[in-house]
């Protein structure tokens, strides 16, 4: 099988941080998460803190034209400026590439599975599970958040990456057919999927 | 997390009917294939050829007013008679039910992930591939059919199965959602999934 990348797409709360943590950990190879990814960007220019919202949003600009980017290294687009985010989209995704070229790695969101589905040594995950499930794990990892009620927090995160994934993949979210393997957490508890995924790579 | 019942959702070529028979046997419990499930159909006194087409038909009735014959135990729907597909698909549903209270068993395709959705102590299983893996499979396992390429065998039954699984759960077949672990064999070996998934109920 031989795959050296794993990458992780998570729902909210389903606990695909934490899976792609340890099993970078039982493996010994670095892990990326969202901030670490939001970090190196930040290095091109933009406010840590932009970077993180930007990265949660779709922009305007069709999806077939990052890949032409992406693929000759130019940095506008025919008809006009990019916008930031999509530039925070190009940045990131050259700086994933950038990583998994390096070394064998464990890669969090991001739409690294797509941003990486050229290669033919990744491994690509989807974790998910019940809202139930999310919302008790939510409110004991982050807690209450004043004003936003439990469910209102799941629905406009799942929103967010459903619309984000959609906009600069052209695919949608939770297709089976995009991942080698997809785990519920509420019936496969993580660590038995991190024993599952270390087999799988070794 | 005590599951009892392995429902298996596949795609034509995939080998989710090997992996249900091996997971079957690995944990000594019955396996319960369309085949089987057709024959039981038959014995309420259609055509084993009949039941067996229908099987991947789909019909014209509304799947909600399938629900409500299942629940109620009657057999005509309001406004008329049931077509022959859809007093299959109703046998089916209901032998498929007293087979999983019966004991623990695996079985394969017919919609039983949806049919047993009310029991907690099923895992939902679907297996998929690629179509270079499946074509190849496919041609190993049943050989050519004169007349008709690989690329249609694939794209007919793919189909077929689309339909009938959405016309009788208004679920979308592959929606990730749906299964509690899912599997590319292209890239994940059938007998490595057999030993994750008797890990998993075990």
């Amino acid at each position: 099988m031989s795959k050296r990348i794993i990458t992780i797409s998570r729902e909210f709360g389903a606990g695909g941080h934490t899976l792609g943590k340890k099993v970078a950990e039982a493996l010994g190879i670095p892990f990326y998460d969202q901030e670490i990814i939001d970090r190196a960007v930040a290095d091109t220019g933009f406010s840590p803190e932009f970077v993180k919202e930007a990265g949660e949003y779709a922009s305007t600009t069709h999806s077939f034209l990052f890949n032409l980017i992406l693929s000759h290294s130019v940095s506008t687009v025919p008809g006009g400026e990019l916008s930031n985010y999509d530039k925070i989209y190009i940045a990131q995704a050259r700086i994933i590439q950038e990583l998994a070229e390096k070394s064998p790695c464990v890669i969090v969101g991001r739409c690294a599975d797509y941003i990486l589905r050229e290669r033919d040594d990744c491994l690509n995950i989807f974790v998910h599970a019940t809202d139930e499930y999310r919302k008790q794990r939510i409110l004991e990892q982050y807690g209450e958040i004043e004003g936003k009620s439990i469910s209102e927090r799941l629905e406009e995160k799942d929103k967010k990456r459903i619309l984000y994934y959609r906009h600069y993949t052209d695919r949608d979210w939770g297709d089976v057919k995009n991942y080698h393997l997809t785990i519920n957490t509420a019936v496969i508890p993580v660590n038995k999927a991190v024993q599952w995924i270390v087999d799988a790579v070794r």
